[in-house]
């Protein structure tokens, strides 16, 4: 997929530009390697993890270090890590591919993700190479497990909001730190954690702190809704010395690093989202074959097809949007050089790069867990309420992901502001693109798209994306600089554009597999890709509708709601009907497949 | 509000027929009493359950029966119980006020809803004298407790194909019940279950069973997701003796109990939804105005007045649908007479007739319900998911209220299955006004409403009607008898229906209310019945424009579609500035206010 020779695919542009399917990464190009790899992850959950699950839900984290050892020495915890660290430098698809199978591992999926993820990546893209090579190896073989601080009982969303202090001591040879970090994940066990803290009360900045370090100690285990196999505590910092050379990245530059880890980390959540999915979705269609009611497997009712149906094509649209993301991130990390990758201006901007599409993947894949799972609880009826029936943790667990790695609504926010910023900084060319398009409505015809399959599916996607650029060029017209307190607009554009870019993830993904294994085969993916487009498209239009009426009034609001019109205008296909043929399917394999 | 010289008003027939605001009941319409017995159960529940709360989540249920008896005691108990048998024989409102400020008490609310409602209520609707003489008065005042066996393992949405079988011993003096009972509220402490049995396996009876008969046994204490303050155990039934005066109702007869017993245990289950939601919104809007990020106290960041907006715009819509639909009770059983009463299929047909509204009420309301708990917990970011606070156990408990009952799709299924019996008997003229709208469309005027008060309302209000009118009047002529498969044409046509009978309730609500204290004074009703009508109304035009593709083709799907469109053009109006305008209000209040 990742073609050097061309121009790197920028953050955001998606909703200007076209793209064709060769450019993209999808599920379907995963090499025997990843597959392999996956294979290993799955089969250690299935056979070590689960086993065990429920004295990890009572918090017996002794096992869950062991566990992690184990996963060390199977190399599940160095591909992230590079080669010259002991680690195995794999690209960004196997880790994600090892995060999707290790999520069917509840809470403990979180123990895994937040040391190889936000704990130990600040080191891996941060760290000097002293840094590196005193961590690494041992962060990479389980020996030492990570975990990332930044969270304090008064801030959350505003983590720059924090009142940890760092102090330089007399002699200039250790920080002085003092503070309280709140729900850090791994806090009960972690030995490393990387700290956010202002340097006399200003400069953020991130650390590496070790337990063992004098002063450091940890509260009590929180009481959680879910996620209960995961540790939970409150970092405590009196007076702990810190030596200078833990200061990681630049001095008061702390949030590059904060941030960017939680770009990745909003990837990963993202992609940890489509195993839980997937896998509340095998739990599900499972129990409804063997539960019968009236005389009929509950499965057999249209009602639960149309239900099986909608969250597969929900699943296809959050695996197919997080895979394209994760190529990108591949194909942009992919061309730095060694000595690039040892800059941190550098690392940090190919990170930023796709803030945007982090952030849609974020809200966008936490939102379909939390469908699937409230699904699979309904249709297991009472059963679904019942601590005996795996479904009902799934149910607990996924809620926390709207909430961490930022709220879905500070992620919604991020959206439009990073769009604008890079249209100011002149980095995308959206306001032209806005501008021109404006333009172009007055002599707008209603277009026909063809009978060919994807078709109609394209043509809802190109006004999807116009409709995305129409709605934020009006606001950003209207509000000007005062555009920060419209948040609903934020909220409204940012479920357009997270919409339009699923659907043109399933479009290309689902052209793609055509192009490669003819359509027969690519049934059940056409079959998502009408389903998902048309549902997103109707959402969008609404989105839009409210968004116009908010911004606009008088002959203009006229004018836009008539282009709306044109630009919405198309024959609906029956979604019942393609639903009910995408769950026969489903129903007789008895997981999502695509 | 009943006007006992008017007709009643028919079970569904709101679709079809308009109706002016003097004849729903509003919450503005309760008496002085049923205020001052709503403050009782309120107090009740803040200063003897709450401070209790965590032992009851524990399962100390001698504080249960304990706290029940006290209820007893202050009357709370009684109010369904006529005064012949030591109850206090009120109207139907007063039992539901009490059960909306119960609520509050999340697990413990359902030991008391179990109870009262479909414990006791087959006694009280169904007994004869009799068995009213020997359990009411215990049963009124908390000396013994109610439960309501009828689900089984193999046996929930499918009532009917219960297992437990009764025959009659050769003495003819007693029936002897074998079987399982499953989930069956109260079970760990009750003292009296109507028990429904098949005798010689084949007729469907109910029994009043005493814990004390010899063969009558519990099962372990279910874990469950939520709702953890109320028992939940197997009841199993080994060889028990029943007199053959515990025959409750009639012989083979006792799918007419369960089912009217449900209807009332769905508005019953809807109100109880009213006061979670509003205990929930107010737990919330404290936490926001406490709450600061970014120097701001969360609730005034214009996506959290969104969020309080929505939330307390849907709560008006329930509160006003349930009440609206127990003055429908209230004013029909209330012309029983005391011979009618007794007489039990008068009592059932009573009931049977708002059997749509009660199916509306209870998907709609446990909807809202999840719908508040879950921005809730949103609003509460990462303390939402912490135990400690209330929030993230109104989230758990919450969750069941879609699945008992009737699970949501059954009550969805139930709504245009019972509006195509009443058609087919001639209750309702259905299918001729489906008919007359149909040769209607081909002259229709798109309309301008004024500009007044709640003049677009109505106009949507009389257009969703005719929007589901239309949807339910193809859909049964196309496929005829076999309309029973297409459940997702149900389900639309269900969604339709109650989205058009919550905004009639709120639209009238407002208008009443608008009447009697004046537009000032109702500004908050408007602002919540303008926003509610336009989403909902969106919704409508979705869900009609899914059914219509489904069920039509070619021309006259052309033809349906345009006339869809003249049904739901208007001009939207800026729900983003409503909502704003009335979570200022609520940010105030610090609670949900109308
Ligand atoms: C189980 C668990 C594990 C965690 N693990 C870690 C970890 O390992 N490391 C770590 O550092 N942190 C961790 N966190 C913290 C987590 O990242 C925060 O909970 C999250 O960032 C939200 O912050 P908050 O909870 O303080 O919510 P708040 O920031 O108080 O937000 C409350 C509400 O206000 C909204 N809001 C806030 N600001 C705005 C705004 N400007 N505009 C509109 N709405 C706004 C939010 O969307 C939310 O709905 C964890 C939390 C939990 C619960
Ligand atoms: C905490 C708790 C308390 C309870 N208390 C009581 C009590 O006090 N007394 C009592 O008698 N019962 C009680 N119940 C049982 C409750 O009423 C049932 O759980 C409920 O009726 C659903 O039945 P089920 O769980 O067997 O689900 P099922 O009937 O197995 O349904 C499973 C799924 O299939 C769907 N489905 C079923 N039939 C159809 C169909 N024809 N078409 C389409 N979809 C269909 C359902 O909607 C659901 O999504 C309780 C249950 C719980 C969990």
């Amino acid at each position: 997929m990742s073609n050097q020779t061309e121009k790197i695919i920028k953050g955001g542009s998606f909703l200007i530009e076209d793209i064709s399917y060769d450019r993209i990464f999808t599920p379907e190009d995963f090499s025997d390697e990843h597959v392999m790899i996956g294979k290993t992850a799955e089969d250690f959950v299935e056979n070590k993890v689960l086993p065990q699950i429920e004295h990890l839900e009572h918090h017996e984290f002794d096992r869950t270090v062991k566990l992690l050892k184990e996963m060390g020495d199977l190399g599940l915890l160095a591909a992230d890590v590079p080669e010259e660290f002991d680690g195995l430098g794999l690209d960004k698809i196997t880790s994600s591919l090892i995060t999707e199978k290790m999520s069917k591992a509840g809470g403990f999926s979180l123990s895994y993700g937040a040391h190889v993820g936000i704990g130990s990546l600040p080191i891996v893209l941060f760290g000097n190479d002293d840094q590196k090579r005193r961590y690494l190896p041992s962060l990479a073989s389980g020996e030492k497990l990570a975990a990332y601080a930044l969270t304090e009982p008064g801030s959350g969303s505003d983590a720059l909001g924090a009142k940890t202090t760092a102090r330089l001591n007399a002699a200039g040879t250790h920080y002085i730190l003092n503070g309280e970090k709140q729900w850090i994940t791994n806090a009960g066990f972690a030995d490393v954690f990387v700290v956010y803290a202002k340097v006399d009360g200003e400069h953020f900045t991130a650390f590496i702190v070790e337990r063992e370090f004098s002063g450091v100690s940890t509260g009590a285990e929180e009481k959680k809704m879910g996620i209960k196999s995961s540790s939970t505590r409150t970092l405590i910092l009196e007076d702990v010395q810190v030596p200078v050379e833990n200061l990681l990245g630049e001095f008061g530059k702390g949030h590059v690093i904060a941030f960017n880890i939680l770009n990745i980390g909003r990837y990963k959540l993202a992609v940890g989202g489509v195993g839980g999915s997937k896998n509340a979705f095998e739990i599900t269609v499972k129990y409804a074959n063997g539960r019968k009611q009236f005389k009929t497997p509950i499965a057999q009712f249209n009602l639960t097809k149309e239900k099986f149906g909608t969250m597969a094509s929900k699943i296809y649209a959050a695996e197919s949007s997080v895979y394209r993301t994760i190529g990108l991130f591949e194909d942009n990390q992919g061309r730095l050089t060694e000595e690039e990758a040892k800059d941190i201006k550098k690392v940090a901007n190919s990170i930023a790069e796709y803030a945007i599409e982090c952030s849609l993947n974020k809200f966008f894949n936490s939102e379909v867990l939390d469908y699937v799972v409230d699904e699979g609880v309904q249709i297991h009826g009472g059963y679904g309420f019942m601590q005996e029936y795996a479904i009902e943790r799934a149910y607990r667990d996924s809620r926390i992901n709207r909430i961490f790695e930022g709220t879905n609504e500070i992620n919604r926010l991020l959206v439009l502001g990073t769009y604008l910023r890079k249209a100011m900084k002149g980095e995308l060319p959206l306001f032209q693109k806005a501008m021109a398009l404006q333009e172009e409505l007055m002599m707008l015809m209603p277009e026909e798209p063809g009978d060919e399959p994807l078709a109609q599916e394209k043509y809802l996607v190109k006004n999807a994306k116009k409709i995305g650029l129409l709605a934020a060029g009006l606001a950003a017209q209207k509000y000007g600089k005062a555009i920060e307190k419209e948040q609903e607009i934020f909220v409204n554009i940012a479920d357009i554009v997270s919409n339009a870019y699923a659907m043109e993830s399933v479009v290309l993904r689902t052209e793609k597999a055509i192009a490669k294994e003819g359509l027969e085969k690519s049934k059940q993916k056409l079959l998502y890709t009408q389903i998902f487009c048309q549902e997103a498209f109707n959402q969008i239009e609404q989105d839009a509708k409210e968004t116009l009426v908010a911004v606009e009034h008088g002959d203009t609001l006229r004018m836009m709601m008539s282009a709306l019109r044109k630009f919405t205008r198309h024959t609906p296909i029956n979604v019942i009907a393609k639903k009910r043929e995408a769950a026969d399917v489903l129903i007789e394999a008895e997981r999502y497949i695509v």
